[in-house]
């Protein structure tokens, strides 16, 4: 029995043409800013999202805490979404490197309401203040979902209105544009910094990058630096990564089909499916005891999360096969009587 | 017209017994631990509340974050109550001083279900783990509220089981004990440390305690140093302090009923008041123009606070005369017409 | 036998006129800015040393710790000379509190060479980056050494020239004025910001204040509270301040002599005393046993400081009678023998 | 004309038979420990060098920063050799992510007296507690310098006598075994922790080993992710990795005799050059404008890295031919007329 590991997006391997390609890097000592193949990179990177720059880091947890340190001072807050990964799944990071603190704004489905947003905007000398807005766009806990961009502008307004920098988590910003049926540059546009991930649906073995302003590129780097992201012939990573930035995103809409075809048949089945979270290539689903409910799936060869102790997350990637639905389900049937 | 100061109890001012105390007290170098007046405010307050040790801070908030710096460590989780004072007016210390971030668990009128804290307790190594448990009694921003002491209990036994240090901030512990009839000592029973503020209802001008085992003592010292709470000829404070600590408990009593008649008398006059959260001395009302109505309320001599944007506070505290509450209803009525 | 307390400066007691003063001081609440005695010892202290601005605060190591974190960024690193309070006697305070890292230069007597501290400022992104430069005057463990005016000025323009600032930590600022034969304020010219204190040899129980611009005012205030050091009625504190200031600068010069007649007195007991860098109150000594050496004249009634292992400390101040130094001599000289 | 760079040993870039282990590598998802690449590459290194555990991330200022987090607590002091790398080019990581500051003992060659490391340590209430203590082997900017094996044990039983942990920067540990003539595993001897590297003269691309007890592992893998050192199919560099950590350390050796020739024919240019201190495979020299120096050897296509204002460091590698010191002395040769 072959086995299905729905687990993350970020458990897909490097292609063949991907393994060449690392095989084959020019390479250079990127501390230096020698490597060539991580020049290319960050360059294509800035030109297809439509930023001055992009800076080559070994995970997305790098790139968004490079940005938190970029924007913040020491003992303000940042207004973060509720369930935000920088907050749950970078562990204890914004506190203890950059000192800032989490405020959150109520966001059903990872969309907030901007004027919550506003209104969590702190001013008053007893308070701390605000540094920085962040977004999550797809939003991971929220079930992979999208923020309409219309949302993401009036957020940007309110940020300029205040004086504030604004940051968007696009980890799986190319889920989102798939799914909004825009070029990845329309999701990225009006943010001051963009994190993105390669290795996650897009399928290169490491690497993210943070993208920003021409002027934020030296504290990028110093920080990048000081967190020990600093890798010298990096470009046999990246060589991996050109091939998942320019072939990646087309091949998501088989995931949102194929996770779309798994929650219809998982709600088939009975079990707790929010079908409006659906978005992209997420499939979240209620159950009474997570941990245990993914053990059972493990002994059929359905591999799993257990987010937190009632709730189970599926994920669609390339390096599933498109019958893995079909199959999941027959094997779930099962075991749900 | 005389003013009545609702802002805070942190307005009273020293009685005349206590400026004659300050300026007879004994005084050494309290760095040196010399110093004989801040040695038996310190040994006092630690036999009343059933502690080993208690040391003396200039704050409130520093009683606080030397707690926190000495429970946790870098990178990890502190549950808190929803609004808890240590997150919202203590700006940005946590995450700054400890490197600490806040999880909150909901919490109607300051009482998290021990439950929903066992529940945010964190084991997966892909999130922060738990550092801590706080807990605040009364609670501030949830009304003043009491914590009953069962609540306490449970969550110290979610704490004990799970292996965590539990903190109270205790900064207005006596009006709990006062609104639950018992003893202070019954109030901060069972916590690894508490807070105590001697400068708010109990009317001492500055100071506050951190009470906690011997064994700590060491580093709540080191930490008070560190964060510039090392006073010299800190008896003079001290003095009036203990007569805050000896004398203030008996007057919260009264406040607490002037709180309650101006709660009744706001619910009159149509004001909107959750006389439910009305237990010891404050009074939130909720308004549509916070700042607006603070400030008509200050040309007619009433201060008070604005909590956000469409909530005010009023204190109740030894400064103010009995008549205060129905002073306070005459001067208010004709603005609401 | 009448106890000779040489340990530090910090343990002189408040006078009768400071007492009488703290008794009837007009107090109100410091964190809302109404006491008028804090108000009015900040406006003094500031006029006095020609500051826009002057924030009272419970300790010097906060003053010095707030005027870090008010100047440096995460990271960065601050120019310190060899010995610095701020390094040795602040324990762990700018690390942890502002993510600073020092940069020492060599500075005998307490004096840098201007030229090394221009060589000490970094701008390779490969190194930390320089956020600040501090100096100290008096120099305490230099031996209360006086930096000279015009070295002030050229660290000065060392700063200016590299866009930075320039903190000035005065905690004994007034002993290097009258060793001078200068006011105050031509010592504190020059600087961003200078933290004085007034609990050492001005006499007053507690109290500091960090002085400088008046748009660092809400920044300086913003982190006196994220430390803890917002006190309420303060105000009783402050009314001793207000004379330590004002008087108390008056009586250092008496110090200064019986720190010579002690310092010569040593030296003619065969003591290794560098009389050169005995210029203030204070007399540093080479021995063999440095704790040993302070625990035998502890017996004859001469308390002193070891600080380190093969060096005590002598300080004079205010609460010592004129012929103190007289009478420990004739104290020591039996034990030399 | 070939360029000859003698810059640093990062600048190596992988071998044929790296490239091809890269292209073949097993991989799988190395957050979730399922990468059997980097696996085996944990366990081999941990094997060779005596630990009970590796945990591998992207550079060697990661390895030592974990370290860092992992054996301080807030507010501590490391005690360093003048000079270590932990400080000088990890700029302001210590004290941003740790809160430490450094304690630094005087180390000629890099070599600190075990006497001066016990009087370092701080147990004094008034001064921040020693956390660890660290050493490098080889010490780069001491010129690549060994720490002779008894002065590590002396030093280590300076901490073990302490209660304080211990920690190596190995990043040339095979540097220090092939000048020793003994094996990785005796340098590593007695340490609690230490951070090899791979991707300096051994040659891999990118990555950096923590050694450490098993029951450190869990804290090192949670720091590793808070600093973004989580890598999904890292087996692609752990391959290489695999290659570098069993065959670099037999070419060092090659690399030692190329420093000491081209050392010794600097010398008889008349450069200054302390030969004393040319061990393994570096070599400093004095000039008196050292970027100047730089760049006419730059011009020559003899690559060399300013290491401030008066010196110059040459490295010898394994990308650079037998005859690369008889080709660049002849090439300085005539610059130096």
């Amino acid at each position: 029995m072959r086995i299905l590991d729905f687990r993350s997006d970020t458990v897909t391997r490097p292609s063949p043409a991907m393994r060449r390609a690392m095989a084959e890097a020019e390479v250079g000592d990127d501390v230096y800013r020698e490597d060539p193949t991580v020049n290319r990179l960050e360059a294509l990177a800035a030109e297809m999202l439509g930023f001055e720059r992009a800076v080559y880091m070994p995970s997305g947890t790098m790139t968004n805490q490079v940005a938190l340190l970029v924007h913040t001072r020491r003992g303000q807050e940042v207004i973060l979404t509720e369930g935000a990964h920088v907050y749950e799944f970078e562990p204890g990071a914004m506190a203890n490197l950059s000192g800032a603190s989490p405020r959150f704004v109520p966001s059903p489905y990872g969309v907030p309401d901007p004027e919550e947003v506003r209104r969590a905007v702190h001013t008053s000398p007893h308070q701390a203040p605000t540094g920085l807005i962040a977004l999550e766009n797809t939003h991971n806990t929220a079930g992979g979902t999208v923020v309409p961009l219309e949302v993401q502008r009036a957020v940007q307004a309110v940020a300029r209105a205040a004086g504030l920098p604004v940051h968007l988590d696009g980890a799986r910003l190319f889920n989102a544009a798939v799914a909004l049926g825009v070029e990845g540059r329309e999701v990225a546009a009006g943010f001051d910094t963009v994190s993105i991930c390669l290795s996650k649906g897009l399928g290169a073995p490491v690497g993210s990058l943070l993208l920003g302003p021409a002027e934020l590129e030296g504290e990028i780097r110093r920080y990048r630096k000081m967190l020990g992201g600093g890798m010298r012939q990096a470009g046999v990573l990246a060589a991996a990564g050109l091939i998942a930035l320019t072939e990646g995103p087309k091949a998501l809409a088989r995931d949102h089909a194929l996770a779309r075809e798994l929650a219809e048949g998982l709600v088939r089945l009975g079990l707790d499916v929010d079908l409006k979270s659906v978005q992209t290539n997420m499939v979240f689903a209620r159950v009474e005891d997570a941990p245990g409910f993914a053990a059972r799936l493990r002994e059929a060869g359905v591999l799993i999360n257990a987010l937190g102790p009632e709730r189970v997350r599926f994920v669609a990637h390339r390096d599933l096969p498109d019958e893995a639905a079909a199959e999941a389900l027959a094997r779930i049937a099962p075991l749900l009587g």
